[in-house]
């Protein structure tokens, strides 16, 4: 038999507005016990007793934040929901509800739509997040995903952006710049694709920096490793912008200065051998590139002992007074002042 | 002196996100206790001791949900909010915190956005409400708000579509239908204009229906009366898809059915004279229109002298067992079955 590669589609407009949202949610699962009512009532209810609640949104548009020619709807759905659960923990809180609100055109049938429901309902399961609530619109042009996050924390335990002292030493969780140069490569990809569609790219050598960037994950695996540490940060922010921005948040918040050492920021081999093919400075992806949803916190000295051993954590500073500025120290022991110029502007 | 119709506008992309973000939030006062930490940190902070949360979230979409060729963005922005807390009254509850995030293509200045957020800020005052987070960025076509209201609600206070009982009396706030002849009226002023641009509208005749859709508000008031006439209702919802598919929800969720008496239904004068002119069946509207935000709630008949007396209530029906169906008892005494057939084929 001959495949038959026009598989029927089912059209949004088959199902209606509540069809939609009782097809694409049936299947998530409530395992918190502070969700009292989920999906289906004008709200969700949420029980917390005396815990303090976090609550963050973020929104995603389609050919500003994500370009569906390479990013797969259900990586899409996964990565909604990390960034948002990306800022629970950065609050040293533990996330556990989120509400999804999508507007799609129709050019999107049924099936697009349960691609992207199944990598949201991924991260639900492997994050262990009820889904309770949301809004399903038509949009003229394309899809946008808004995501609110709510989680708890114990109170006390909650940690903003301000709160570090000079003398405390900076700290960051994984390594940087590699979501931005598997952007690079996915694109570069896009372009070969455009002049050949036949050509078959071999993307073997570039495997964990187009996972941070189709996949990224949030660490809440930190949260629960300082707890178990027994390490309160001073302040701590996620690195959605790249770390120079999240750096002068920090900074500003906590009315202090900083020095960044170059040479200590934690980089993956294969963000060295990219930013080598590609001839970019890779310390400039780890400052300006984004979207590494790891977490950058500030301890006191007297905690240095806890973590020095555990290779999720690498000290890349320390803060000082807010008088002496916030500088990257380069590998030439040249001190640089630390701007949040963007990619473009940064070697000017 | 000559005036200058072309005054500087400022291009968001002058400002940049986070300068965009203070700019427009900088005169967000905090009132409510259970307002921790607010916009400016990776999430907000809620401290809501022993009570119930309730969390509720939609998105409006240009072209979709609103045309700004007759919606100010003002009004844009205070209806952006009172579409949310209408969700969180319909669950008995007080509404105390929103984000509002916005997708908007850079063909808006400074300034439209300035007057969105000053309908935000607007809505948040009279209703007192904390905006507490949100997520500004850019769109390739268009204008996109998503607002998330949190509210509390004292344990067993908090009201559900389901738990209305056969016999229980059904009963409405306000009256129906003036949202959506507000908005034939200004449709049909759209095609007048298009037409003679300098055409003089006297919309003198329509100011309730028009601001019934330009500018509704929620039905705060409501849920503080039912406290002071120490009235729980059974069951719950806003009317923001018409009557006809609200009931429907309510009679699904409690496993019950209705009669609803179509003389009963609340119509003002300015709704039944502009049906008139249209030729549209004034019940047909107020079954289908929508927008309304007014609460439809079922009581125990022993409730009935509390409410009885109270010009912000009607009697419109009562409900019955589920195998007895929904239905609408005509002026004619005949019954129809309800239908949330939608606007177009309710007369088919």
């Amino acid at each position: 038999m001959i495949e038959d590669k026009n598989q029927q589609k089912t059209q949004l407009s088959d199902l209606g507005e509540f069809g939609l949202i009782d097809h694409l949610t049936k299947n998530f699962k409530i395992n918190h016990k502070s969700t009292i009512k989920s999906i289906g009532d004008d709200a969700a209810v949420l029980d917390f007793k005396d815990k303090k609640i976090v609550v963050t949104t973020d929104l995603l548009v389609e050919g500003v934040h994500f370009d569906l020619s390479y990013m797969p709807l259900k990586h899409l759905g996964y990565k909604s929901v990390i960034v948002n659960l990306s800022d629970i923990f950065a609050m040293n809180a533990k996330a556990t509800q989120i509400t999804v609100s999508i507007a799609v055109s129709n050019r999107f049938p049924l099936e697009a739509l349960e691609d992207l429901y199944a990598g949201i309902e991924t991260a639900a399961k492997i994050y262990n997040i009820d889904v309770v609530g949301g809004d399903t619109t038509s949009s003229t042009t394309g899809l946008l995903i808004s995501v609110t996050a709510i989680g708890e924390v114990e109170n006390n335990n909650e940690v903003y952006r301000e709160g570090a002292k000079p003398s405390d030493l900076l700290v960051v969780t994984g390594d940087l710049g590699a979501a931005y140069m598997g952007l690079q490569v996915l694109e570069r990809e896009k372009e070969v694709y455009k002049v050949n569609p036949n050509s078959q790219p071999d993307l073997e050598a570039y495997s964990y920096i187009i996972e941070r960037q189709l996949k990224p994950e949030a660490r809440k695996d930190i949260i629960k490793l300082l707890k178990d540490l027994d390490v309160k940060p001073s302040s701590m922010i996620d690195i959605s912008d790249g770390l120079s921005s999240e750096i002068i948040h920090l900074c500003k918040h906590s009315k202090v200065g900083c020095d960044l050492y170059e040479e200590k920021i934690p980089l993956d081999p294969q963000v060295i051998s990219t930013c080598e093919e590609f001839n970019i400075d890779s310390t400039t992806v780890a400052l300006n590139g984004g979207e590494d949803y790891e977490l950058l916190f500030t301890i006191s000295q007297d905690d240095y002992s806890k973590i020095k051993a555990n290779p999720n954590f690498t000290v890349i500073g320390y803060m000082k007074e807010a008088q002496a500025g916030m500088h990257l120290v380069t590998r030439a022991d040249t001190k640089i002042p630390i701007k949040a110029q963007g990619w473009k502007n940064f070697n000017a």
